[in-house]
């Protein structure tokens, strides 16, 4: 790995452990056993490092969230679900600190809009794709609105589990049981006839939420 | 008025229009005319005034969120979603920096959480009676994790709206659209015979959301 790659990678790392508020490029270069001074020669700042992690998060929801293609089977939606998963736990530190990180850096703020409003387009038209091939029955008139819902709860799961906790741990767990909670809300809307099939996926994340320490690192 | 009372009330309204990390207790003192040493005779600093205004939320929130009494009618619906709406209006400065202001004040967080735990137990309690007058039907092994997702729908709704824009502005249409989502989460809950009761309570709000200037002032 190149040192820019390597810088990146730690930056990430330090940042989903300590907090990003917590970490300053000086800890990153420690972390690396190199000098403040190589790690300047390749960034500018801790700004410009946040500005490669998120092209990172960019490249993971372009290529997670595109249409469906052939029949929605449960091995579809567990590819949906573990995506919004791996987003949630990969990029904790920026969904921890969304709104400091993005109101410090209108550059950065643009790019996130721009690539929500991707997301935002893809999600409607998977909901509409699963009301087609009638494994949902949501209301047309009420997917836009309930696509927000849904990027909302993302968005801001670990916002919320950080506030309900004096000493919050965003464990793989937490981020699960975030998971469950999309299926809870999309459950009304299932076909009837694809009930088991979303009992099973429930069942699966509920037990992935219920398991109390993180059994895997990346 | 006395005068803690007016610090109080012009530091919640500053907060509220300027951002609470925007207004220190120098601009509290001199919006009110008087001289910071008089504002802390009343507040040890920023902090102590804003445990006060807490103090008021948590009011709110016990005033408002009490059980049913009686038959759950169209202004039973109202008065609890315009107490949503009121609590999102009248402390978007706290819903807009949430985690921050818990953050360096661990009583503070500790007396949120307790308030927080009671308004769940009201709020899986209040679902259950809907349920009960046969208004609602959560399946009964739901309500919990539903109450969840509405809580954090109302209190990290002004975060994602602050976010979805690069000059937010929280205004009261803003958040009726929050409200309305809140009735777009139980919509596949109402019994059908409350159909034509919720289609009213959907256009209501969605009218109010809908109104692009704020038209009334408290």
């Amino acid at each position: 790995m190149k040192t820019k790659e390597r810088i990146i990678s730690a930056a990430l790392l330090l940042f989903n452990e300590q907090g990003e508020a917590n970490v300053t490029t000086n800890h990153i270069a420690a972390n690396l056993g190199i000098s403040p001074g190589n790690l300047y020669y390749h960034f500018r700042n801790k700004n410009d490092i946040i500005h490669c992690i998120f092209l990172q998060y960019r490249d993971h929801l372009r290529q997670s969230f595109t249409p469906i293609e052939g029949p929605a089977s449960s091995a579809v939606w567990i590819h949906y679900l573990d995506a919004i998963f791996y987003v949630m736990w990969e990029f904790r530190f920026f969904y921890a600190n969304l709104n400091d990180i993005l109101q410090r850096d209108s550059e950065l703020h643009r790019q996130y809009l721009e690539v929500q409003q991707e997301l935002t387009i893809n999600l409607q038209l998977l909901l509409r794709e699963l009301n087609r091939q009638q494994v949902l029955m949501i209301p047309d008139d009420e997917v836009d609105d309930l696509t927000e819902v849904l990027k909302m709860l993302v968005s801001f799961w670990v916002s919320y589990q950080s506030a309900q906790s004096l000493n919050p741990k965003i464990s793989q767990s937490v981020l699960y049981k975030g998971v469950s909670r999309v299926l809870l809300v999309l459950k009304p809307y299932f076909h009837l006839e694809h009930g088991s099939e979303l009992a099973n996926l429930m069942a699966h994340y509920q037990a992935l939420a219920a398991t109390p320490s993180d059994p895997f690192h990346k």
